[in-house]
């Protein structure tokens, strides 16, 4: 089917999916958790085939392991299912209620977007995620996972649409692409995708976000910090910093430069780099960093890259001033996050620090939506509107005003023979 | 100075800016409305070469009148700064919070957006409502408004930062651009401005947002529609559709197309055309619309133009499916209205139809920032993504994840010696 049909079927779906209440969408939920069990089998089978030819096409040991769909990721997202059943619909909820003459009630009342479009990694668990937020939050979806994972990919889509259906849900809420020329294709289709959520390289994000009129919500970068304070902890701050570095070193949110105050320098640096030394990490540092332990210098680069490695960029500065000035210079507007003891100086930070996710005291790596409590996610966003951070099912809705009158007009309030009241409701919207 | 400078001059103030409390940005305020009042002879006076200028160059009549701004536009404005005043601050407000472990607290709180990039017609009470807005919100501003306005434009520039310079906010939080090309350079500045909001022509908010990386918010078209049910009060159906089309003819919420159910056609399409033959409104018809009263034949590209004028394209509908589909194939998301005593068919329509606003029962016109009780508005979003409808207050801020903890890693709760709470604390953010 060509693409622009493909879209305009999700579209006229999403509409009626839109409209479909939190009961009928938790069954279907509880339907695809039933069904991703019952044909596990299918899936395996189907996973395997990915593995053989994969293994064949010489996919670096990673990857591999990252595609690999068994009994127990099964169950695991048959668990987040569960879990997603029992968070609340976050469509349908009254943010505003307001009188604004008599008869004339205003509610701004949450909806879904309408369609958004998921191009993802290689991970079959992402799908079955991205797929069911979209499902709870009321969105059609249009799914585009890698090309590694197409047969695993396929089973999961026809199963997921499938029990949806069998549950009242319109079968073409969801739909998968499987070509790079569909994404192509898909970033052109802005008569009918709302939103694109774009996981991969950020060459890639970029790419996306350079070549569609439809909204972009995700990151590029994750260039995330830690500050260490003069009055930090310097036993606690050694822990958060090699934690935040290399907990998960191939992930957005680990840290990738360390700010050091002068005053704390002469002290902590001696100790972190014994520490990140033990996990093997490189180091790269400024004159004043070199002049304490012994780095390799950084370039004016290192401030700007994203090793997603064992590597650590390392700058001594004046305070917290200039640490601020150099996150929002250098960050990318993820997760930055300073270690002291003054609760005063963390204000400061937390204010003026211009990034999704700022944090005192503990490590860069919380910045999850698992960890937030958020269920799963469909990303990170460093955008500056709409939903910042991890996106979970918040971040797959808008609203819409929704305004009941009785024949009310706006020229009596032109000619001022009526004048508004504006009264707060505090009321759900109901007709 | 060059746009990059001036563009980064106020990203930094913005940064100052948005950690400026109510207080603080209240003072501002009325130090503002205080001046403009002070000082109204001088602005007078700079208004009129305005309007001299512009007169002799053939300006129409029209766009002199909203040129002009004399002592009740400033008495105006004045008064709408005062409501500004008493609005709920929409910065530093906890949406969520919760515990995600013993010491470790997540708050969600909102925050200015950043930079906004306004580009507005020759109205210059929309300079003080657009600048007051975002510094109520805590946001830097980039304005760009007409030239024939130009010197009212420079002296109400000129006492906005200068007056909320003297309450203690940083002068260059504001900026006022002149040209046609600062234009084009604003939209290359995605490193400084975070969202720009066009106020304009069709064309002109289709250029701006071909052209650039950064967001933008607003709307290039408004194709509003009034569905008239068969079970519609056909007395209130006349009035609320006269009022959608001819109250304010060229602006974005009057009403261009007016679906009409069969059955009520032949009873109601007589009384509308009496009512917008006495408003002198030009209607053009489908077939059906054609054998019940004496129209012109409405074409394939009458349902996708907004006339802005007096004029209305009319058509005959199944019913309220078939008017549903009409609005989401050719409406512009923006304001539609239904007309029926049927609860039920207008929970439907509310649903279903696609758009920003979806009214029951009263006028298109309604949809405006003033008459929901906003206050003032920098614009109507027809977006699917962060604001929708009327933007004000609310639709300048974001949010940001402020996380504290107490030396918290990752890799305890990774290795399972420690396991996460969630526990929701509904409690204001507070270090």
């Amino acid at each position: 089917m060509k693409m622009d049909e493909l879209a305009r079927q999700v579209k006229e779906s999403s509409i009626k999916l839109a409209a479909a209440g939190t009961e009928l969408k938790n069954k279907a939920l509880a339907n695809i958790a039933e069904s991703l069990n019952e044909r596990k089998e299918e899936i395996i089978k189907a996973n395997q085939e990915d593995l053989d030819r994969s293994e064949k096409e010489n996919l670096p040991a990673p990857l591999l392991k990252r595609l690999k769909f068994d009994e127990e990721s099964i169950a695991d997202v048959v668990d987040g299912i569960q879990s997603l059943i029992n968070l609340e619909d976050p469509a349908g909820k009254t943010l505003l209620s307001t009188e604004l003459d008599e008869g004339l009630e205003l509610y701004r009342v949450t909806c879904p977007i309408g369609v958004i479009g998921i191009i993802f990694e290689s991970r079959p668990d992402a799908l079955v995620q991205i797929s069911t937020l979209c499902l709870k939050s009321g969105n059609g979806v249009l799914l585009k996972g890698g090309s590694e994972s197409r047969e695993t990919n396929r089973i999961l889509t026809e199963i997921i649409i499938d029990a949806s259906q069998k549950a009242g849900i319109p079968s073409n809420w969801a739909a998968l692409l499987e070509t790079r020329s569909d994404v192509n294709d898909m970033l052109k289709m802005d008569g009918y995708i709302d939103l694109i959520i774009p996981r991969g390289s950020n060459d890639f994000v970029r790419y996306i976000m350079d070549n569609s009129r439809i909204p972009v919500m995700g990151h590029a970068d994750g260039i995330c910090h830690c500050y260490v304070d003069d009055d930090a902890d310097l036993d606690s701050a050694v822990k958060i910093v090699t934690d935040s570095k290399t907990q998960y070193v191939a992930v957005c949110n680990a840290t990738e430069t360390l700010l050091v105050h002068e005053k704390a320098a002469p002290g902590f640096l001696p100790e972190i780099k014994k520490s990140l030394d033990s996990k093997n990490v490189e180091l790269v540092g400024c004159p004043k960093t070199q002049a304490l332990i012994s780095v390799k210098p950084a370039s004016e680069e290192d401030w700007q890259t994203e090793y997603l490695d064992y590597k650590l960029s390392i700058k001594v500065v004046s305070g917290l001033d200039e640490a601020v000035d150099h996150i929002n210079t250098y960050g990318s507007g993820h997760t930055d996050s300073i270690i002291t003891r003054d609760t005063g100086k963390a204000a400061r930070f937390m204010d003026y620090v211009d990034s999704g996710n700022v944090l005192w005291n503990c490590s860069t790596r919380f910045s999850d939506g698992f960890r937030y409590g958020f269920g799963a996610e469909v990303g990170i966003s460093t955008s500056k509107i709409h939903s910042r951070g991890p996106m979970g099912l918040d971040g797959l809705v808008i609203y819409k005003y929704k305004l009941k009158g009785n024949g009310h007009i706006v020229e009596e309030y032109s000619n001022r023979s009526r004048t508004f009241k504006h009264r707060k409701l505090d009321r759900d919207f109901t007709l």
